[in-house]
């Protein structure tokens, strides 16, 4: 359905494959989801955006559950089908629970119907919130 | 700059008051921001938003930065500027540090460019997401 | 502040200046808003813009005010804060009233909310709903 | 294909029930479509949309089928395929005929179409537009 | 799936005829995409978008597979699936080549993830950009 | 007015000041937008969109300034001011002339209307465009 057909292990490049070798030692799987088997045609952009995402996606000031509950986020606001639908599974399999998602759900929904009204009615910045 | 005036509070109606007097209770601050001051020309509207935001942004299974956190990258990825700044002051008023921003920039940034390239290839879900 | 400057009527081409002389024909006012001011740089982009404004816009099976009410709705949903201010400014000019204009921003606020509730969780569409 | 299985009548609780006996009062038929059969998971939520959707759509200043247009205008600007759906059905159900449809969707086509342009030029907002 | 049914060549008016044969002669194919078939339900829109879709991505100051990339790069940006794929393919046909797609993608997902920090910090436009 | 202040030279650490020299270096001129001032106060994210940058802008298959137009057709889609306003002013600054901005623009608003259009209809793909 793609505009790339998706590749297997048997199509991919050398430096693909590094890559994906790596992703299974991460995980700890050897599912490789279809984003992967996408950007396999351009070994440079799948090193470079798996690279960038161990980094980002890390454990750091943020906890890596926080981090997923924050891509299901801005995919939904993108409305990226693909990346809600990998990144909501993510976040389950790192603990989210149906309590946290239902608030998660009620809070994309609170912003962007806010967002909606403040940018109808051009609401000018408040002094106090300026840096 | 809106396109409607802000309302101080001698202009606002005795329902839009009774909203502005929660928020200034809830918030022991005298400071109403012009979102509210925007909306109190239709209390209706007014008083639906804030009972709303009350529930959605209370501590829950997620904690009230953890919801601003959210708020921002939604309102990030719907462009609204003035929501971007006034939940940014919000979530550093709980206690969000330079660290947990940095972070959070880091993957509303990573989040909008993966889903750009994935609605781009228009990568087919894997079976392994769906609910 | 924009990425052009806006055209004073002694810098535009005769091309431009036809378009204005028609554009305060059918406004009944000498007033030109600066979008017009922006595209005088390409007299093409200005004669198609203004010929297929005034077609989709005129009284149709929909009336002009409620067409005006979508361009402000659409222009919200997409951030203009341009497009909203001058949509605004013309609904009001065509009578849109204060009720009026709240019961707009309810609907694209709750249109917005269920917008992104919905594509978080990737509902699919009813069968019902198919043509 | 959802983020999580869409309940039937037997697997909601007693709360979300409540809701769907109200939905099927109102609109006076059994059918119950797909969001609120995802939305019953989180009975809250469920309850919050339908008491706020019922208010913002109910007959008032503008009538309810100008309401469903701007629905359907707002989800496209939002990309929102389940909304899109949902809303065109409930528009041509209250009476949307052909005529208004087409017209509609040249609206929302214009409107993206000078959004996109006058963001592109960052055009800046006349004096006579601000309030 | 759409909101309306593709129309047959046999189901059209003599007005979206035309339309039709004037596609099939410029494009030199006997095949109409599903777009057409659509909008083929409202004959004057219909023919604006055919007659304006033709001057605007005929060769010019730009070559027509540059205009072809743009429109994949809003359209990603728009998350319009369907565009998307139908410019892919004609971006594909006028000789875009496998690298010049990888860099294609590159730059959407590289401005995508800028847009979104920038946003997310406000960051003020210097006045050397001021036109 | 940046939810951050923007960083002198004298303000930002030896990390930033490395990413500042070498943007110096590369663009051959001492002047340093407000972006890189602003990202200055996380010098991890400084360094990786700076260096991820200069490889995605790179001359490779696509000239400099078709990836420039590219960036700005993105960033007007997003809606992000600031991006628009630099990508503009760079895209000038490699050899942009009027004709082929207003044919940019022209695609641009093109795109955006029949993105619209079609997602408003919910055009089903053509088996033809799936890869």
């Amino acid at each position: 359905m793609g505009t790339v057909p998706l590749l297997t292990d048997d199509e991919i490049s050398p430096e693909a494959r590094a890559v994906f070798d790596e992703i299974r030692a991460v995980r700890k799987t050897d599912f490789i989801n279809n984003f992967w088997r996408a950007l396999a045609h351009d070994p440079a952009l799948l090193r470079a955006t798996w690279d960038r995402l161990k980094v980002v996606m890390a454990p750091g000031a943020l906890d890596p559950l926080v981090k997923e509950m924050l891509y299901v986020a801005v995919s939904a606001a993108n409305s990226c089908s693909y990346c809600v639908h990998s990144h909501t599974a993510s976040a389950k399999a790192r603990g989210m629970t149906d309590e946290m998602y239902a608030e998660l759900l009620a809070v994309v929904g609170m912003a962007s119907q806010t967002n909606a009204i403040v940018t109808a009615l051009q609401v000018e910045v408040d002094d106090a919130f300026l840096a």
